[in-house]
């Protein structure tokens, strides 16, 4: 698994549309981020026109971190609706350990559609792969599982890829098992950043339809040196939530190259 | 047709209360934009209290950004209610192109409500001409039709002062059509900048009700100018977020004066 | 009324996690402000997951910017689980004397929910007090009557803690009454200051649940100082946006010792 170096400036000529159903947290931090990724956003919870949507665009990420039961049909008939297009979908589960509305929304999501990819952080993962862990609302909390074995029960279990957020990211399609270091502690610090870690992995799978797990793996990789590019030793979380978007926008492959550690571990 | 020099000032002195039914994308960004510029911004979409709203509010902004069949209910309210009242409305038809959806519940918008000017980008604008173009989700696009008669159609169709946002600005009334110039290529690469650009006219149209083609046309150079006064030529749109905001706080007539080039061109 | 100094150190240590209800306006700001502080914000109006959110969160803020009657129920249900559980409960009435629908929610709410705090400007204050005042929408407006009777006023009469929002906070328990003076005039030129502020104090109500009035004293002199000490003269709205959740982050307790005035006047 090495990087794909050309995938970030082939998004950035074509501009993948990317259908975000997401919260109401994070809604303009994921459109800033994905266009200054180089993506095109377009942001819709109305079911009335997700078929649609899915006909136009070229990734849907589901996001369901301020659901509603609305949401959910919304989010069901896009996921269905890209489905049957071979559009790649991902899947979002935020706080998923946290509530029984939102463990059983994503069964049935997950039962219902087929995800390319599920981002999420090593709680909510774990939840998935139904391992033990101290979650903390939608934060990641800490457990004694082995972050690798969750992230290839979740793709072995769901057939996705699974993409385990944290200092270290965690990618794997059930097959193969790759880990990408970078980024900075800052990230944790802001709201959306893993929501936004979310969408740039739907932006790369729109661009590699074919190859989710090195999709992922490069987005991985873009958005830990994105941030690492920015990040200052005194910086704090006002700053580095501006900082983000410049360098998602400044990032360039040779960055990437530079500072992504990628190994494959499984 | 020239620049209402004063209009700014006694913006920033009256703080007119401008009722906005937007997106869960923009919310946040239109509220700050309008508190920067000098007015007072309401955020609301509930059907129970678009009667009062009206009553009390200079302007109303609608913006179907992530449109919900909710939200629909609430803006004929909102637009019958200012109707009544004599209070301007500004149309934002984000992604109108895109899906039946936006499409419909626009053409429904436009039937039972009198509009005091629509603002949009050139592929929506195009859309509500029905003029060939090719849009991209709810970004601009590109098409072979000419601007001006787009916003001369629409002016006419609709009776009321066409906006179409871009890097130059094409304002019409269907009599009278004018261009503005200025601004910064940074303004499409965050998201928001469009409506919060319907919002500032919706400011100004508060102020100037009686003649709303000059006050779009103060609008666009005003909103073009707090841009260009911020901007560098190496900046990246994270920090261009936070830094609209500054500048449509610092902006003085003066530099409206200086930077906003307006011709009248038909 | 002395300013609890260890405080701001054990919220920063325990991290409460504080469960939002929020409007769409101020979601993002408020998030991020919570993390900031050294929260665990979780937002969320899903009526389906108002009693479990309640079993795990430490403190409740219940927002009414932006209100849809879905979210009342979502409000009533979660007041009365947090007040089953002994869990604080903040109420921000936003707007509150602006429309009918936001009187009657307030009302049901305050008649429903024992709330531990309620936190507002003068206007919003005045509004639940019944004392005459001229406020504008959401903004505080002007009016003849004395704040600290409001403060009182309101404290007695929903046998809370109120804290009213100003250039001084005033903070009541209908016995003893307290002056907090600090922060800057910045605070009022941003959207969501005041939501913030008030989910500050809730965080703070996390932390003392024993000693409501005590949590809010210390809440304004934090959230005062956290915008003193990054606001400069010559700072704008945008700016100023980003440096409070800078602020925030940064404040610590010998900065609040300096910069809050803290005066008992009744």
């Amino acid at each position: 698994m090495t990087l794909n170096h050309n995938l970030l400036s082939t998004l950035r000529q074509q501009n993948p549309l990317v259908h975000n159903i997401t919260n109401i947290v994070v809604a303009n931090y994921v459109a800033n981020g994905l266009l200054a990724l180089g993506g095109s956003p377009i942001m819709s919870s109305a079911i009335e026109e997700m078929d649609e949507l899915a006909a136009i665009c070229s990734a849907v990420a589901i996001n369901i971190g301020t659901l509603t039961a609305e949401q959910v049909k919304a989010m069901l008939a896009a996921g269905k609706a890209a489905n049957q297009h071979g559009t790649p979908v991902l899947l979002d589960p935020v706080g998923v350990g946290a509530t029984t509305f939102r463990r059983e929304t994503v069964q049935q999501l997950l039962a219902e559609v087929q995800f390319g990819a599920i981002r999420g952080n090593a709680g909510e993962m774990a939840a998935l792969a139904e391992v033990d862990w101290q979650a903390k609302g939608v934060d990641a909390g800490s457990g004694s599982g082995d972050v690798r074995e969750i992230a290839q029960l979740v793709a072995q279990r769901y057939q996705t890829v699974a993409v385990v957020s944290g200092e270290v990211d965690v990618i794997s399609d059930g097959q193969q098992t790759v880990e990408v270091r970078g980024g900075t502690p800052l990230f944790p610090m802001i709201t959306g950043s893993g929501c936004l870690h979310g969408a740039v992995c739907a932006a790369f799978m729109a661009m590699l339809p074919d190859n989710l797990l090195s999709a992922c793996v490069t987005a991985c990789a873009v958005y830990g040196a994105a941030g690492e590019i920015v990040a200052t030793d005194t910086m704090s979380s006002g700053s580095f939530t501006t900082a983000l978007l410049n360098g998602l926008s400044i990032v360039q492959p040779d960055d990437v190259a530079r500072m992504a550690d990628i190994r494959q571990v499984g």
